[in-house]
Order: C-alpha cells, then structure tokens, then sequence
C-alpha cells in the first residue's frame, strides 16, 4: 500500500427534505450569494426552496448563468457581485459545473492578483477563500465533497484544474428528489462520468491496498446495477439515492488511499470538450476503451481483478477475460447512449491541434507510469 | 436508503515514516501534552519518535498512564497537568484507550462544571475542547477518526460513552510499522473488534443502500484475509497496512451512510468488560453468535446477503447458509483466540446483576428494531 493522507472536512446532508436544514449550516448573519446556472433549477423548484429557507434568517442575492464547463468571463461577473455586495458566504445551487465555478469564485474574489494565475499557478499562491456549501442538483463530478475544480477560459478555449483545501465545500446537501427533473443525456453522462472517476484510481496496478479496490469495486458494481432504473424510472428515489452517493463516494477521496492513480482519459478529454464542446463524460467513453487496449499489458493485473470481480468473467484465457471486461464496458456505456467514435458526434478532429494542446498543458507525461507520452496519446486520439 | 449526515474533519496521515509529518499539522507555539499508555510506547521506540520531531519547536510535557478502558479518575489527573501547564494541543499516541482518554481531557479541561457529567449526560452541554491529534499504534477502535469515547469509572465499576463533533481529532498518523511489536493478544483483539464494528452497522436489515453494503463487505473481506498474516508474519507490512486502514473505515462513519445500526452485542459487552474486566473484543465475540441465532427471523434478508457475499456460501436452504455463516463467523473469531463461552475464560457471571446494570445505563429497547428487552438480554446472556 502506497503512503496517503486522507483529509475531507465537507459535511454530507443527504436524504429527502434535507434543504430546509441549510440554515443550521450557515453562519449566523452570513451575507449569502445563490449562484446557479439556467432555469433547470428554477423549473424544478429547487431555487425557490433554497431561497424560501434562507429569507427569514439571511441577506442574500442571486447569480445565475454559470455555464456547464464555467467561463473565466462569467464567474468573473460573480467575483464583481460579491465584493459590491460584500458577500461572505457562496451557495451553488446546481451541478460539478456551478460548483466548480463557484470555488474559483470563493478563491477569486480574495486573490490580490489577476485571479487568471490562480489557474496557470503563475501568481501568489491563494491563502484565502470565501466559505462556501452546496445544494446538488446532478450526480456526476464529485465536486460537492472534494476541494478540485474545472474552469474554461471561452476566450482561449483552454480547460484547467485547480487544487486547494480551502475550497472544500462546508457542507453539501444532496437530496436526491432534485434530479427527478434531469434530463436524460444528464443522468447518462453522470452515471458515465463517476464511472470513469473510479476507474482512474482502480484501474493502474495492484498496490495490495485491500480497502480501496474493495471500495472501487463496489461503486462500480453499484453504477451497473442502478443504472437502468436511473434512465428508466423518473422517480425512483432508491436508483436516484443510490446513485447521488455513488457519484459523490466515487471522487471524495477515499479511493485514491494508498493506490495509484491514472487520469490519462480525463486529461485527454479534457482537450476534446474545450475545442469541440463535446460532454465531458462523452469524452471519457470514447477514450478509456482505447487507453486500455494500447496499455492491456501494463494493466493487466488490475484488468483480470476489474473483469472478475466486477463483471463476474471467470471463464478463458487472461486475454480472452480482459476482452470481455473491456466489451462489457463499451456496451455499458452504449447503453448509456454513449458514442464509440468521435465521428459518430458528427466532429471531424485536429489530431495536430490536440497534441499541440496538451504539450501547452504539460500533458506530456501522464498515466500511473507517466510514460503516456505524446506519441501515446496521439495513437488514443487516432483510434478514437 | 435512510437519510444520514457523513461529517469527518480529521486528516489522516498514513504510511511508513509519517511520524516526521507531525509538525506541519501542530498549531505554531503549540503546548503540547503527550499522552500514553504503559510501556509499550516506551519499548518500540515509537514515543522517543515522537519527542525527537516535538521537541525542536514545541514545549511538551508527557501524561503516562492512561490504562485498558481508561478510568475516569486517571483522566482527571490529566486535567490538573493540562491546567498547570497551560496545554493547549493534546496528542494522544496507543491505542483506542489512550485516545478515547485524550478525547475526554479535551473535554474536561474546558468543561465548568463536574466533568463526570460529561459522561453522564447530565450537566450543561460541551461546549468547547482542547484540539487533539494521535499517533496510532494499535488499529482497533477506530476512535483514530471519529468524535466518540467509552470511559470506565473504576470506583463504580461503569463504562459510558460520550460523543461530540469537537473532540474529532484533528489529525491522525497511521503507521503501519509501529503495530509490528504489539502482543498477539492485542492483535487478535484488534482485527475481532474492528469486524464488530462493522457488523454493527451491517447486519440488521435491507434499505437498498448499495454503497455502505458494499464497502462493509470489503472491510469484513478485508480482515477475513489479512488475519492470519496478521497473527503469523511480525513484521508484513502488507497485511498490518490493510489491518490499521480497515479498522479506522470500520468506525469513521462511512459504513454507517444510509443505513440503520444494531450495536446490541457492544452495548451488552460494556456490561462484561465493566463487571469482569474481560477484554472488549472478547465480549463481542461471544454475545455476536448468540444474538444471531436469537433473532434469526429480523435479520434473515442481512444474513443471507453475509452468508452469500462475505462467505461465498451459495448452495443450500437459506437456513443451512445462514447456520453456515455463523458457523464460520465463530470459526474465525476462534482462529483468533477467542472462547465461545464466557466460563472458558473463568467468568461466573451473575445474571441478575448483569441486567441490572444494563437497566441502569437505560439499555432496555436495543437493536436496530429496538426490541432487544432486558428479557431478550438475559436469553443472550444466559447462552454465553
């Protein structure tokens, strides 16, 4: 097992009716910003009941229009809002976009420099933030309990990550009746995605770190299970619940203890939704498959160990078992209306353009072995 | 699924050579008092460790002393150390009693009024504590990485627990290498424990909550594996990693997320270890079989899934797999040591006084149904 620390401090307020708790979590006189994104939650009702709870106690104000793979631009708006309103306290009411975005807000808004260099670490480093907690509407980036984030710069079309432990999330509430209302490309993109975040800490090589494969398997087993009734059955509240807790388990942390980690297929997809818009999740699909074929060899162990225990495959060859594990993702994810080919999105790729980016990235060197070199990733990105 | 809260602020810094971190995670100009138990601290080296990294930067004072099922009177000696020298971090370095203790001093320091009410719920509420971190040495409890203790006050011969989010530890070191000196005694003990506690939360009866299921069944997999390398190899770090890991997920709450808990077999044990001084771990192994059997019906559905997914017992009525599985589940507890009976380790008990105590600590309606009476206590009692 691998030397780790384990640190995550955002409290979990999840179930039925859980929003009108929310002023319990607040600080007490807290000038509160509602930030969100279009009208999805203002159709379902959410908003209205976020803003019902906190009208006796607290001043607040509203900032909608954070996009999915938030703008620089606009959150910049948001920075503006808050210190003109002298906002202490954020509250995204949405999905891993609104939330993401808000976390750049809460570091933005107390940096003393262009708060671009937050981002391309160029600047001071951030020794504040504004505290912030979450309603989530969407299961899928994990970003309610963990202190990461993804901003999109429109102007340069560049996607870039962010880190910092003050950014975790003071409290998240997570009622899984508010994703009754998603659409379904949501719903299949985020069963996709918390699929994929597990993946990237299970899937590298065997580490004898019991508890997180363990772990790992049993969100992945989990995704599987509940996936039809997700897409099938609008309100079914135990696919939904079960589904809201995978989503935020597979990415807060816990199972990364003590194994390897690859993020070959999220730092590749990442390139691909900032030049072609195309969903993150959809990205991620198209890649994973490709990324383990050309690296079957080096995965091998963890291969065998994902396509007996997951997808319970005990019969033939080594190669034979993996081929399967590997078929039964790719239908998994076609079932979830998930595409094999970029083409089949109808986009035509910059091969030349997409490495360029990602060696202006420093994307040069990734995977558990960090030999997924620009040659490699050029072969995931010519198969794809 | 149930609704539930998960909240667990306390960084967990694990692996080989992570005692060295300690300063970095100590408030600056800290006073801090090191808290231990007996020798073992003193013979492994692991408390000379620890001073080596204090004493450059930090004024530190030592507390010896802190017993098995630590005493209240004990502790309070703590408290007049901790006002004396005006300590204002506590760093608790053993085991689950050590750190329990720590976390009562935490409490009791600050507490204005008499700190046995602390335990007895019955003076005003606490309200603050002294910040707190542990260096494990004996994976067991799991009070490494929650906010709860059992104190025994020696004098009346009662062990009670408390609990508070204040006195979570705000860190903990887990290395694994100072568990290599600990007696086989301790060890057995540690991995019977830690199954326990899982089960606690495990087995009482289906709310279609996947994730904490799953992850339960890898915490029990997990323990059923490593034990005899556990017991036999001295020094694997392998097996003793996944053995300290596995112990604190058991009790940091993550099992707990969504479903309902029983916590009859320690409430009962309480009573034993009070009474007759037999080791905790030792109590449960004897109460948990018992308990099993007596309430076959109510946790047929949580038994059968144990049975199938934990054992890998698939053929059979769903009789023969449950007896099975209790077969095997006192099976292992023996391959680590433990009697069946508790006049195999010399106890006559006194069943009258037994219940009256129980009745006394207000254990009348346990179990997930709460429908464990002082009746069905005495049939549990009678059997072991």
């Amino acid at each position: 097992m691998q030397n780790f620390q384990f640190y995550n401090p955002t409290r979990i307020i999840f179930g039925q009716d859980t929003i009108k708790e929310l002023p319990k979590y607040l600080p007490k006189k807290a000038r509160v910003l509602v930030l969100y994104g279009g009208k999805s939650v203002i159709n379902n009702g959410t908003l209205e009941e976020v803003k019902a709870v906190l009208s006796t106690d607290f001043y607040y104000q509203e900032f909608q229009g954070i996009e999915p793979n938030p703008h620089f631009e606009t959150l910049m708006r948001a920075v503006e809002v808050v210190k003109k309103n002298k906002i202490d306290f954020l509250l995204a009411v949405g999905g891993g976009s609104v939330i993401d975005g808000t976390k750049f807000i809460a570091q933005a808004a107390l940096y003393r420099d262009d708060p671009w260099k937050i981002l391309t670490q160029t600047g001071p480093a951030v020794t504040a933030a504004l505290p912030l907690g979450t309603v989530l509407t969407l299961p899928a980036t994990g970003s309610e309990m963990n202190c990461r984030g993804v901003i999109t710069r429109a102007e340069t079309q560049e996607k870039l990550s962010f880190r910092n432990e003050l950014i975790f999330p003071q409290f998240s509430v997570l009622d899984p009746t508010k994703t009754y209302s998603l659409p379904q490309r949501q719903l299949e993109n985020g069963l996709v995605d918390s699929f994929v975040h597990t993946i990237e800490q299970y899937l590298t090589y065997p580490t004898d770190a019991k508890i997180p494969d363990y772990f790992a398997e049993g969100v992945l087993k989990t995704l599987i299970e509940i996936a039809p009734d997700v897409i099938n059955k609008k309100d079914d509240y135990s696919s939904r619940a079960n589904f809201m807790w995978a989503a935020t388990i597979a990415l807060n942390g816990i199972l990364a203890t003590g194994v390897p980690e690859d993020w070959t297929t999220h730092r590749i997809g990442h390139e691909l939704t900032a030049l072609y818009g195309l969903d993150h999740a959809r990205t991620l699909a198209l890649i994973l498959p490709v990324l383990w074929t050309l690296k079957k060899d080096e995965k091998i162990a963890k291969l065998l160990q994902y396509a007996e225990r997951v997808w319970n495959i005990t019969t033939g060859s080594d190669d034979e078992k993996v081929n399967l594990a590997i078929t039964k993702t790719e239908q998994f994810f076609q079932s979830l209306g998930m595409k094999m080919k970029l083409s089949d999105y109808g986009i035509k790729k910059d091969l030349d353009l997409l490495i360029e980016r990602l060696e202006l990235h420093g994307q040069t060197a990734l995977g558990e072995h960090q030999n997924i070199t620009l040659d490699v990733s050029r072969k995931i990105l010519s198969a794809i």
